[in-house]
């Protein structure tokens, strides 16, 4: 949930103590248009800024709409001087989003052709103070948010197993976390990937693997194991991991290398 | 500056209410190794996270260092958990702001290779909450930070000038703002440059023209008022833009939209 | 995970602006002794505060110990201002934790008793502010969490039922969420269990149900689908829903109705 | 003052980064039932919680009133969504309040039995970060707050009276606080009393004391001195503390150990 | 009590996202030097703005002490920059409410010239923000610190009065706050004052009133009740005041019009 | 920017646990008269305080007014718990601004009888927490903020001088901050003026000279360098200060010196 205390540090961080150029008189009206094609979102984020400025805002598409060039994606209206205080943080905060929901339509959309069934995750690889609104923008563009944070599930990674042995440290963390939580095993091999589902795994995840060895991974498991394939996987090569069978492809570079969807905001008419 | 209280937005976002896979006993060591050649930043940010935890934090390289594959950038030591538990935050702190630095320093060599005065800049297209740590990130790229928040500079826009016209527009700031800031003005074709010169402006803002209307309007500038270009920059473009011998290019991608940097945590010796 | 701003919050509501009686020179130690039986939690808390004050703190016993009475929990040393000052917050903290982590470990014997592998889970009926640490404390109670917060499980309750359908409402939130997270649907009577289940459930929650409904609704479920009861269920009657082969019985009053456990800080030697 | 930042990290801690299953579209209300008999507290807390969503709450009876099992104690309306996120939280809250204020009001109608006029107070021994919510549940309850904070008034303990002395030590502290706060003493013995009445105590605290020598300390002081018990009172010993003709008996219980009130929230209709 | 969000929120107001001038390598050492001769106070306030900082700091003198020009308050020693960056905060604080204490110091001598048991209080007219730290500023100075806030104790004002009429306004509010507090009642003329006493005033204050009038409404009240007197009191006017016989003289400009005393801070030696 | 969190934090110092006068049920208007003349400031801090309570507020002239005894500042109507709740804070804030701008005026006022064309600014020598608010009254007074943070431009001190030389220091600085920020040098001698200026200073300050000094200093300084003086300037030696042709006198005192502005509160018609 974004909090009216982090608008705050938002709206802090961009006007210091002594702001001229916006002590405009009146009312104004503006309105955010898409300079750029892609995927919208972060719309909560930016009526948050406006509401806490005390201007009205309405969002024209919802998050995860694609728009063209031209679309306009909200508009706002209220005192001069508030629009334009907002004006800046809105923009960075929907620009971000929809930059982060245009680049998982993108892998979604080319693993899709491969394999209609399968799952592009991002990671926890987010900007930190973002993870919400990150993880939101990702499920916009039609990805999955995997586990939103160390809390929500067991990941058991190879200093684990170094420590205690697969399936020993599997029945470990078993047994530390509620029945809600699931458990993944991080395996380095393909043949890692049967004993993790024996040990108990609900999910499996085949590391830094090249797409063969994934294959080979996701044959030796047992249907009911979920199979997510992570580690330096990109654009071009997300098909190539899509075509092997696993269920999840996960990229962190969907949060943290996402180039800004390009958008601009216009005060007056529209 | 960074606060704890940012520090622990952070952890807590990431951790949640009951994370159990970090709950590993004893002192454990650990370091941050370049995936990939860049320049580091961030690094009082990561440092902040881990003293935050009562880790003790060694950077090997400060702020701006080019790295290359393999390179090591900070070290760190303390209890196994609280290592754990900073290890996500730190590296996606610091791969974020090094991104940025390695754009910044992309686009100021590709600039200086044209002119070897000129300033590339980054904008107030920054990712909220992020301001400060993303224009550290820029100087530490070489780049200039540009105004730092709404209250550091007066940027006399369009809509003033539309509104009072050109020299009443920069009267009325100049008037209203300190000695010890600096005025600004925006100017959407190249005649209108000696025009805001002749206004006071301390600084002309060429904006959203290609390269050969800026040199036009750098040239009907008088020596001590700056000249930037802005507007839609890439770094394709920026020596372009640099060969027309303004002052100042600047650029919101640097912040917005870098990719970033490849780095990866390891625990134990090194 | 608590943070440091959280303890201000708790310092600050107890010392307010002008406090005398604890401007006492000097160093002092002070240790936490337990005036009653019971399972200690909370001991992380404890040490949170006297880090903040600069007090040395150290646990004698890790939480989830069973104590007995005159048994010593931690002790203290610092300045003698600064150890008054966060006994009482301590206390409290302490108190409320290890109340919560002793009515814990009465259901979990109870329920153990007639079936060694059930699980007594505690649900989202919290003391605000407390969360994570009553979800710890249930844990060092031997109990178990359940969802740590919204995001953590889907739950599936009567109104989507009502509004969707069971099998589309499933469907509609399994698309929805990410590959990390389980589905646990409420039912309201023991046939509908199944349904849940071929729906796609995880988990199955029967909800406000007779120990012989809760049977029925087991035996009804397939084995790989956990089985949850919850409702009222009260010290005295865990028993009966534990003897139903349920694999999880929750309770919210393991954290909203526990009383604190007796403790009772001392200052000066041991 | 409950504030805004602290109703936030309420709702912060109990949704998450993604919630779906609030995700609701349209218009609802929603009505707040008791489930037991008791007292209600914590209104403000419920309003607050749904003032901060943009939820229309109305209370339908006060603070301190006592209801039935059936009696609805407060209706709201908003958007779906935001009532749903409210709901949790805004129950636990009153929940807990009302245990506290519930508790308060057995304790005091058993005292006031015996005594028509003797207070029944709670103590510092509040759960953190609910000192006013719970402080005010009391009041609700028919109790005494006792003192807010450390500030409020001075209580010379056992410790500054080994120090100093008993005289010497409330003169020590009388000339350190405002006239506007009164001074207490804490005395182990009957014959203390007088004592600390002759010393210049506001009130005299007889401090883990049986019925009998709490009497005999009564009967030794002033009229103008208050005296309190305190010290492991419970509901089956309060008559006879209160027949001790002693002003005020003060019981930690009522805030540490309340087991809340059972209360239910339905959606729709009412 | 001064928390650490407190702190880094000076800091962060007055160093802004990029400060270069304080980028000084090396360690530095420090002292305040005062530059008049007054009454030093803010000491804690200043300590926490270097502990925070991770500067070693060292107090000469407590606060309270009487300082002559060129005697050094306080010493510090740590990293150049964070000693640079901690300076300017920590002058205004000490600056500030050595300002206060020194104004109270100069009142309570005139007062206790003419009675030497006068207490002279302060009000709650502070600064926004500072209230703690002024109100210890008064006690430095040798006031006291008069209500700490509105829960601390009763007033009844004229507007009460006018309502419900004195008695029972006194027994109004009596009735609803804890034994703990005091009950004062504010009153306009000499003839209310002992109606107030007999309505079980604790203090009455005798507002608006030339010394000739409190001096009668002194007389008029019994022994145990205090009598204040207020409204726009002055250094001047302070003695006869005092010469009145009034127990109380209070002077809302201690805090809100106290001159800071002039302090430098030095780097390096002594 | 005034934040809610500021906001909240006044009100909170200001309430406490259990306020119970300002429990007044139904609604109350309310109005500020000025009870001595001056000028008006922190009308938006005012605002803030009311709106966060649900008060209408309105502001009956702006900022930066004159007025005489009598005049009404600004008006609210509310329910009278709230507008009771805030009157307090309001009034200590709008009266410490409003002295600040009525100083400012006076300092102004006198500076321009001399010169009709310099500035008087202040300082960084602010009330730690209310460094915007104080900037924007010095404005208010018609004063300059001079610079607002320590990045908001550069000072080069004598320190800097003393270890780099003079130079070399002002290009060291030149060169690692933004083109958007000016360079101000630190002189103690009239004869380091025209040092600083060939250096590139774009202000040069002529520090604890007396006028004379000052005087010299601004012939020697090329008319497109500001200067500046400052040390010590009091209300009294402010003219002789301002004919010495200097551009820029500040003083501290504006903002750490300056006696509240006399208001009172006034509940009910007007």
């Amino acid at each position: 949930m974004l909090t009216d205390a982090q608008v705050e540090s938002w709206l802090v961080e961009d006007i210091g103590h002594h702001d001229v150029t916006n002590h405009v008189p009146g009312e104004t009206s503006g309105h955010l248009v898409a300079k750029e094609a892609g995927v919208v979102a972060g719309l909560d984020a930016a009526r948050a800024v406006f509401d806490y400025l005390g201007v009205e805002f309405e969002a024209l598409v919802p998050d995860g709409t694609r728009v063209e060039v031209g679309d306009t994606v909200f508009r706002v209206e209220g005192a001069a001087r508030d629009v334009l205080r907002g004006e800046r943080v809105a923009v960075n905060v929907v620009g971000h989003a929809s930059g982060v929901a245009t680049r998982t339509r993108q892998a979604v959309d080319a693993a899709r052709e491969v394999d209609d069934t399968v799952r592009v995750a991002c990671t926890r690889k987010t900007t930190p103070g973002l993870r919400g609104i990150e993880k939101r923008a990702v499920v916009a563009g039609g990805g999955d948010t995997h586990r939103l944070d160390l809390s929500h599930m067991v990941m058991v990674k190879d200093n684990h197993v170094a420590e205690m042995g697969l399936a020993a440290a599997v029945a470990h963390f078993r047994e530390r976390v509620s029945f809600t939580t699931k458990v993944e095993v991080e395996v380095e091999s393909p043949d890692d990937a049967p004993k993790a589902a024996a040990a108990g795994a609900d999910v499996v995840l085949l590391d830094n693997m090249p797409p063969k060895n994934v294959e080979q991974g996701v044959l030796a498991l047992p249907e009911d194991v979920l199979a997510e394939a992570s580690g330096g996987i990109t654009l071009d090569t997300v098909p190539d991991y899509a075509a092997t069978g696993v269920d999840v492809v996960s990229m962190g570079s969907l949060t943290h290398s996402a180039p800004a969807l390009d958008c601009s905001f216009r005060t007056g008419g529209d």
